[in-house]
């Protein structure tokens, strides 16, 4: 099977859909960004590596990051993360209140905003310098050492803060934030705010194909939590349409509202997707659409 | 009918009830207060005006402030406030945010924490010192010109904020709060601090029994208004035991968890209690009791 | 005070309003009804008894019926009925199962479908022939011996009895419906199949008004249960929009889809309206409106 | 990797584990089954095909029986079944109406009873004689002509329908059940008493596992099809344990109350387990731990 090909006619094939949604409106800096954009980049285990379109241009990667703030936090906590959040599905919005409170604080799981906070509190926790040594974990398993933070979007994403303020707060109100509410929330700002290429996004995804070890040889994680957190991508990683993202798609996966997506197929290969058109439940409509193709195209899905 | 013998019957047969409930542990401040504290004060239409017990002792009025903040906003905006809240009982607790998020922003009722806010967010726009200002009300209409906020008690409920920040900021998510949500806070906290003896909160609910007019005979509110404040709290002045509370009582009336209640039979009296012991809803138990027995003895409800 | 003209005046000015709403198309045989019928009919305790417009024409008093059923109950049951409904507004839709779930099968309050269903059926086992002695309790309080169900009514209620049959049967899934879910179901569509002239209607709730005797000096309920079922029409009375209507009304009542609306002022007078057209909430916008006009021009309502 | 080895070591461990749980008292039948049945049951793509402990003994399949019929109406509907029930995970009970309230009668996904139920209508609409045709497509890709219903757990599945016969009336008021609510409901009854042997339980998955065809070679879903569904089963086949059994098993799979589970590794292997005690989410509590002692064990995860 030759990724670059099937990458190439996905790309065209995907370019002909009619176009969907609009940029992201929640965080005002994003809107500045060209709509039209689309970039795909795929990175196998077996070293094919290339991209196409706009897939060396940076992009916010906003959720996305969620997927790497729970792999730091698994990587010295392991199980004990659960205490404070699920692994279930939420079957609402990503920022919705509504089942924290009939759940008392613990958060579905960790990739709804609320969840991810709670991993952002553990963090400024076990971290010394929380937001600098989370960037230089994401150099590290990345292995580009310019990956940074965004300041200009982590400031917008502050000044439009009251929803992840309310989340933070009703949090704080069960006893499931430990930290400062606003240290806690300007940690999860920034890391909110990195800023990556689709091909980092992928390389940075690499260690969760390729049973915990990055491109460069670390074990990030064991082969165990890999699976676990592969598993919880593909139930939760895209708010309430992980339903259906996984009946189209079939692979482990994250979006964010920048637009970007990353999704892999154990031991087989990452992909990653940038287009900032986003579809009602908030995630990227041609990227789902392209790696829908990828899946259709070539028959590797998981199930 | 003589008030006084009765009110007397009342206290008596109180004291002998069986001790239920707990004082509120929800502000540390308020923990600090004598469980057994009880106080009656009645004055009626015609001129009566006495207590029993505790009934010269201050204490923290909290959320039967709400009621005085929503009728200095009703005296200069009229039925414009209720494009930003509503008049329904809530059906949930009273600082739920369930609601707030189905119906977007827009609280139930001024009565419940989120509808309270979204009033002290009118009064911080429209008032030159808010603060100072509503003091200068409550004074006004209780002609008790030494009636003031507890520094400390204000100070404990923003050092345990989270659940009022929480719901605030929803509220600002939503665009339903347009000042700064600390400032908002602020003024929140400090309005519920306020502190009173019964007597002193029979006399500021006066006007409400009184078709608009205040003992000193100033017109605070016109007649319809008073009928219409004094329909929302007998609907939702005690959080969601407003229909048990209507049941038994047939009185409006509004409690606060520092363990007074503020109740009032339309031109005829007001009657305030003071036990802090709890009920599982948040209302003083020995002070429902009270009231209930007082409409039971006399057959005076509005039903 | 003189009611006959102030009714008049009611009446023509009622009939120069915006004409609102829509005949219930819930029921397929109630569609038929002419939109714009309206009377108006008063009885007071002084004697005064007159109508207007269309009041002596029969119309489905539908969920009406629900203060008469609880009425009967309460008066073999008394506070027993409590066990198994609650009485606190249920700030949601009269139909809604969400609560019900939430609350394991006791409903909010009797006067939503779920919970006129659990007092259809004490009534189903306290009764021996359930459906004509109900029938007979009403023609003994409204002094009406013609007073009878519409079968037509009642059988386009069963064929599409859906939502109903959904409620009792998660009723009787948690243990709340004791007989055959069938046998309730009947009674109940039979119950809001009754139909009666606005003269009718008024005198039938004359006992609420009268301290709990109907016209002819029967006493049907204590003066105290009285009080409680009258508080509990003015928390409750007007499904999720019983808050605006107390709001704007100020005196206990009960709407039906039907269009029909009775209301009470104690120990003054009774007030029944009707007219088809419902508002979006299902209740009577133009009965509503002549029930608000009453209560600003006279003055009198509780509050 | 020899699978039988690995079958007997996870038996004998399973049965050193702590008993949980208890037989489900939903259906009165099924309380007669002996909680400590133990079975297992695997088949290879490659042919390997054995099971061990009470792997021969039939069991109710319950809502195992949920794929089954989905993959029928999958087969003859194609894509076309998603405009009547979803594909998300639920987040509730399986047996949950708010959702159903608040989506306006769609279920959230075909495994949950609602779902099924619609699914059921599905059949009864395109089927000549339902039941008996679901019994011979069953039995075909079985390849057991002896699998039938078991009447008296139909029965008694029918003597205690309150909960699905609101589920089903509920549907119909939204106008999703098109035929006869009782009629729908007797085949729903009947599809669940299926019994089966966990070795006709595991040949009866066998097409999922094989890219649509059964053991003999019948070609029952597309290759497409047979990845949804299996997707399906992984977002939504545990109720809400779904996501707690993606994150520890990593293999598409279903339960039944009646403490059976089916579950596959795409193109590798069916294996079945049967064990009544239930955990309180109402999953076979030592069904779901052998289970994941095999993908931990093997490494053997889709993930």
């Amino acid at each position: 099977m030759n990724y670059e090909t099937i990458l190439h006619e996905i790309y065209q094939e995907s370019k002909t859909l009619p176009i969907i949604g609009n940029v992201s409106i929640s965080i005002p800096e994003l809107t500045k960004v060209d709509p039209d954009k689309f970039g795909i980049h795929l990175i196998s285990i077996e070293g094919e590596d290339f991209g196409i379109g706009d897939s060396n241009e940076k992009f916010s990667i906003q959720s996305v990051s969620k997927v790497l703030t729970v792999a730091l936090a698994f990587s010295f906590l392991d199980e004990r993360i659960w205490e404070r959040v699920g692994v279930e599905p939420s079957g609402s919005a990503f920022n919705s209140l509504v089942q924290l409170e009939y759940e008392k604080g613990i958060p579905r799981n960790p990739f709804i905003n609320a969840g991810a906070i709670v991993i952002a509190d553990m963090l400024v926790t076990h971290l010394e310098n929380p937001k600098q040594d989370f960037l230089d974990f994401i150099r590290m398993i990345s292995g580009s050492p310019t990956i940074d933070f965004n300041l200009k979007v982590a400031q917008s994403e502050k000044d439009t803060r009251f929803r992840n303020a309310a989340l933070a707060n009703f949090l704080k109100s069960f006893g499931n934030i430990t930290n400062d509410v606003e240290m806690v929330l300007d940690f999860y700002f920034h890391q909110c705010s990195i800023e990556m290429t689709c091909k980092e996004l992928a390389h940075s995804f690499f260690f969760l194909a390729n049973e915990g070890k990055t491109i460069s040889g670390i074990q990030v994680l064991t082969k165990s939590q890999v699976k676990r957190l592969n598993a919880l991508m593909q139930t939760c990683g895209f708010y309430d349409e992980s339903g259906e993202y996984t009946y189209k798609v079939g692979l482990p996966g994250k979006s964010g509202i920048g637009g970007g997506i990353a999704a892999l197929y154990p031991k087989n290969f990452v992909v990653s997707t940038w287009s900032p058109r986003l579809n009602e439940k908030g995630n990227s409509d041609l990227g789902m659409n392209a790696l829908e193709l990828l899946t259709t195209k070539t028959g590797m899905s998981i199930f």
